[in-house]
């Protein structure tokens, strides 16, 4: 569990892509963003108040987020110097880089003197049970897709933000590096041993209220060649009630394969409930996400229009729609 | 790779069935099986020649292996007295226990001195690529279950001696501790980081002669919610040409999940096929291998008749009946 509020560190990224992780926290968790810390150069700018790492400590932040892929994905000299200094000035230190915290010796060394924690979120903290199958009190949604990277998160936060707003009982349960970063806590899933990945899953969305919805963030896809197998660990492990299926129409192959065609969403629809089924007997489909961020406004309209008259369910693109019809969808399941 | 012939340590086993790893190495490659290392109290007992470690050696054995489950999970100091003896003598050893030989300060420092090799077989020694989804030349079969630990890992090991008898070129390719201590070789998948998991497989199971069968261990189930992530990764980076659905009758349960009940043959049928064909449009289900332990020879040929003329498919017990009937419809596949 990583301390709470943040100073975003965005280095010296290259432009407005690169800090990609601090602009998710900004948007998904404002009141986590106390500040960002820019160094010379950097290209991106979320906006948020330039502070040097003693006014952040000023302001509350606890921890300092690396909320920027850097180049080459080794932690550079200068970096070092910057997040060395924000150990010894109280922050602990978070980041999802290939190149961990744990493995700059300079660093675990400040860190131990002076009680900071270091926070690698590829990395798991936990040692999680094997899953147990049991059925768990409380409600479940887990966002499915039909390729990776197609919007299951986003999909996953924009439903938290309105249940959040509507003053219903939800939690988003962070299953990958980004998502655990927003929300300061989660299961790098992808990272998890074998054996225990659907153990993770179960550890992660325990008992809960009758009336409290998890919100899981989907990972890969159940037709990706690469990820299937923590894809089906989620569906297991979640237990879900509810599916979302995702999809982002203009993609041409799966992701990283391109000798594979992405599945339609009545494949996608047909496979999630047969697998789901078998923890959960009473899962149903309630909507649809569509990434429509490569079409234009009339474009995306006319498709999700189609895809909703075929599908015959909500059918929104939350990024410009919102997510309300998926929070009705689910809520109306009872 | 764990170099042969082995010398079998079985300690001081309880009993018989404490030294069923070293009973499969001794019944599937005798010809790595040199000879078996009993303590004091030793209750198992292979048929195999007793030697002293120098005997061992002198008759050509590389590596002592580790063939029995100890006692409460940890290595006792009468076992870590003769393991450290072994290395002084030249071996390597392996194990598949839970305490770790590379946990033991003692054997690790001797092995560094003496230049010889831990060998743990649950934890992985490669570091596995994504798996990239390409179709690999040769052919492979994988055996999938109703439910863990059901036969699969016999079914092949059958397979592969018929095949072998008949000299057709076939693998044995292990995916789990007992497995790979028998060949030598092998990916312990339920201990491979998720993301790795199906390039683990297509690693363990590369190009190949057109006419060469790869005969991969099953893991799991996927009907299991702890585990079937790990058997959906097997599915994906397997590839199969040809499924062997294997079944044990009389259980009443999943194994470990009280509440669930087996999914039928026919249900397992067709959802390894529908995942399988994701990978490979043209996998088939060639065969059953049942599992007949519980059952007397007339129920259990009974069983077989009826599942046989059920489903279809050539019905049998390998350890009944041996394996040459699935053996025929694989290569009646071409």
């Amino acid at each position: 569990m990583i301390k709470t509020p943040y100073l975003l560190f965005l280095g010296d990224a290259p432009d407005q892509l690169a800090a990609k992780v601090a602009r998710g926290i900004r948007d998904w968790r404002p009141e986590f963003a106390i500040g960002q810390f820019r160094m010379e150069g950097c290209k991106a700018d979320l906006g948020l108040p330039d502070m040097t790492l003693e006014e952040a400590r000023e302001a509350g932040a606890e921890t300092m987020v690396i909320g920027v892929a850097n180049r080459g994905g080794v932690i550079s000299p200068e970096w070092r110097h910057v997040l060395a200094e924000a150990l010894l000035k109280g922050f602990d230190l978070a980041s999802g880089l290939h190149n961990l915290l744990a493995d700059e010796p300079e660093l675990v060394e400040i860190a131990r003197a002076e009680g900071r924690e270091l926070h690698d979120v590829r990395v798991p903290e936990v040692d999680y049970p094997i899953a147990n199958g049991r059925k768990r009190s409380g409600k479940r949604c887990l966002a499915v897709g039909t390729d990776c990277s197609v919007g299951k998160m986003y999909t996953a936060l924009a439903m938290d933000a309105v249940m959040q707003e509507r003053g219903l009982k939800a939690s988003f349960r962070a299953t990958g590096q980004t998502g655990i970063l927003i929300t300061g806590d989660g299961v790098p899933l992808d990272a998890v041993v074998a054996d225990f990945m659907a153990g993770a899953v179960e550890w992660l969305t325990p008992d809960n209220d009758p009336d409290h919805w998890d919100l899981i963030e989907g990972q890969g896809s159940l037709f990706h060649a690469s990820y299937s197998g923590v894809t089906l660990a989620l569906v297991h492990g979640g237990q879900p009630d509810a599916l979302i299926l995702c999809h982002e129409p203009t993609r041409e192959h799966m992701r990283g394969l391109p000798d594979y065609a992405l599945p339609s969403l009545e494949e996608l629809r047909d496979l999630s409930l047969l697998l789901a089924a078998r923890v959960n007997p009473e899962v149903q489909v309630i909507g649809i996400s569509i990434n429509t961020q490569h079409m234009s406004e009339d474009e995306a309209a006319a498709y999700l229009a189609e895809v909703e008259a075929e599908m015959g369910l909500p059918t929104v693109d939350p990024f410009r729609n919102g997510a309300d019809r998926l929070v009705d969808a689910l809520i109306a399941l009872g």
